[in-house]
């Protein structure tokens, strides 16, 4: 089962493959929210995301034997370029699993990396299907982007530094889709004996955390539509039982304010941000009044985004 | 005289009110060059550009009867920001002059520090005309971009942050626009008996600096034309000597390049980097040779740009 010392041994484990990567803070954007805000900056990671942490501990928790006939999983996101990365850094083989539409700049990213692609129709019983060929092929092991207990404890590795580089803090919010980062989170706060609060942070148009835990159950959304695109997937069966056990609240944030505080970032702490890594400060804008006056970690996800299409640039 | 015991004295004297900025480096980009590359990113300085430094250690000079009456300079710069930064730490009031041509996001960065605004016609004649009107009618000190003794001594800092921070480098490669951050650079490597060698970095279009070592004296650009508008300016009479006695050579860079400089910075290493920002890493792409094999830091000068507008967004 995973848990606190699971995150433990994930920071040991891949502390020499990924960065402690820096916090920073702005005056002027504190000044805006009335509170005070530290990003842990992991568009600064390996990859650009968070995801190298997880891909990491699960490639390096394999023995030797394992490893040696490769990894493979089915995403086109950050948890694609995160594998190939971790793969390579190890020296194994990789496949990917891929929709023939993803945009050509992801899979030169994991092509990048040295990785193999294997590509398939875009739906997830295509997807998930190719994977499984690829693993009676190859006999590959499949690391899933989010619903893995390595993969949860790895991600759960931010926080802790986050704690270490921020003494005193009242609150932590980090953005959620299939959960693997929230729930990583929160198993470093409450395995620290923490009392930090702890908000996920999702757009309103792929709110199916929300929905989930008010439900009581997984609600997964139905073809969501937002510009997070890290953030389309719903919770698994091993994130949503931690993420109901120790979350704070969800809190969710409009279209608009996903671009207004992507920009905000990039104009107050010059830090390039992708969509997904926004959603926090966006929801810190969208519900002010559980944030003022507080200290708040911030994690901003990943900073993989097409600067020449940036969703506010001018259009004349 | 500014000396290496100025930039000593100037890091005592700031280092309460500037950020000691990060140094950041890229895999990709350095395989892509072929060099080690060191980014000093004070395009994550106070107002976002190595300026708060010296207008830091001027502001910081003065006595405080001096402080009483103000500070002002002619600038719609980095520079103006910073001196408002810097006068509003101190406590003291600030004049910026500023032709009216400006773009408003410049004049409420510096009336977002609390400085006044005079506005004048865009011509250098009329702004130190305007300067001067504001003199006599304040008694406020002058402190200048770059060709100030003290704005020298401050920008000068960076370097020496960069090589406590980094050991070992063979190269510093700087920006090049007065001179201010490229001669305070010279001073510091110079005075920490340092061999590490020495390239400033400006736009073809804007070469002064370029054609006034090869000359022997200042050789100003007239109406120079460059998307790196934070290097129009040419050198000055403070400037021109240190990097005349100490520099390896400058080094420059076509728009093309500075552009897609600007995007390499902004997709490998996630920062938002002005065009000026760009330079040094455009004139390396465009001067490879020097380069090969090396371990070269780079300041990365500021990160104030207009992120709606970038230069290599797509059009349709």
């Amino acid at each position: 089962m995973v848990d606190f010392n699971s995150v433990l041994e994930a920071q040991a484990r891949i502390s020499n493959y990924i960065h402690r990567t820096p916090v920073m803070s702005s005056v002027s954007i504190n000044e805006m929210f009335g509170c005070e805000l530290y990003f842990k900056c992991e568009n600064l990671q390996k990859v650009g995301a968070f995801k190298a942490r997880g891909a990491c501990n699960a490639v390096f928790s394999l023995t030797d034997k394992q490893a040696a006939l490769g990894v493979c999983t089915h995403s086109s996101g950050n948890h694609a370029q995160a594998l190939a990365y971790a793969a390579k850094i190890r020296g194994i083989p990789c496949t990917i699993v891929i929709p023939h539409t993803a945009p050509s700049i992801k899979i030169n990213g994991v092509r990048g990396y040295g990785a193999e692609i294997e590509f398939c129709e875009p739906s997830l019983a295509d997807r998930e299907e190719a994977l499984q060929r690829v693993v009676e092929r190859t006999g590959s092991h499949v690391v899933l982007p989010f619903n893995d207990e390595r993969v949860i404890a790895g991600q759960g590795t931010a926080a802790l530094e986050l704690m270490e580089q921020v003494q005193n803090l009242d609150v932590i919010i980090a953005p959620v889709g299939g959960g693997g980062l929230l729930s990583g989170t929160l198993l470093s706060i409450h395995g620290a004996n923490s009392v930090i609060l702890c908000y996920g942070a999702e757009p309103e148009a792929a709110d199916d955390a929300l929905r989930s835990i008010r439900a009581g159950s997984i609600q997964p959304s139905i073809q969501p539509q937002t510009i997070a695109d890290g953030l389309l997937t719903s919770l698994g069966t091993l994130t949503f039982p931690i993420i109901q056990q120790y979350v704070t609240d969800i809190v969710t944030a409009s279209e608009p304010n996903i671009i207004a505080a992507m920009r905000i970032i990039m104009e107050r702490v010059k830090l390039v941000v992708e969509p997904s890594g926004a959603v926090p400060l966006a929801a810190i804008m969208q519900n002010n009044a559980h944030f003022l006056g507080k200290r708040v970690g911030v994690i901003i996800s990943g900073g993989n985004v097409d600067v020449s299409r940036l969703p506010f640039a001018a259009t004349e």
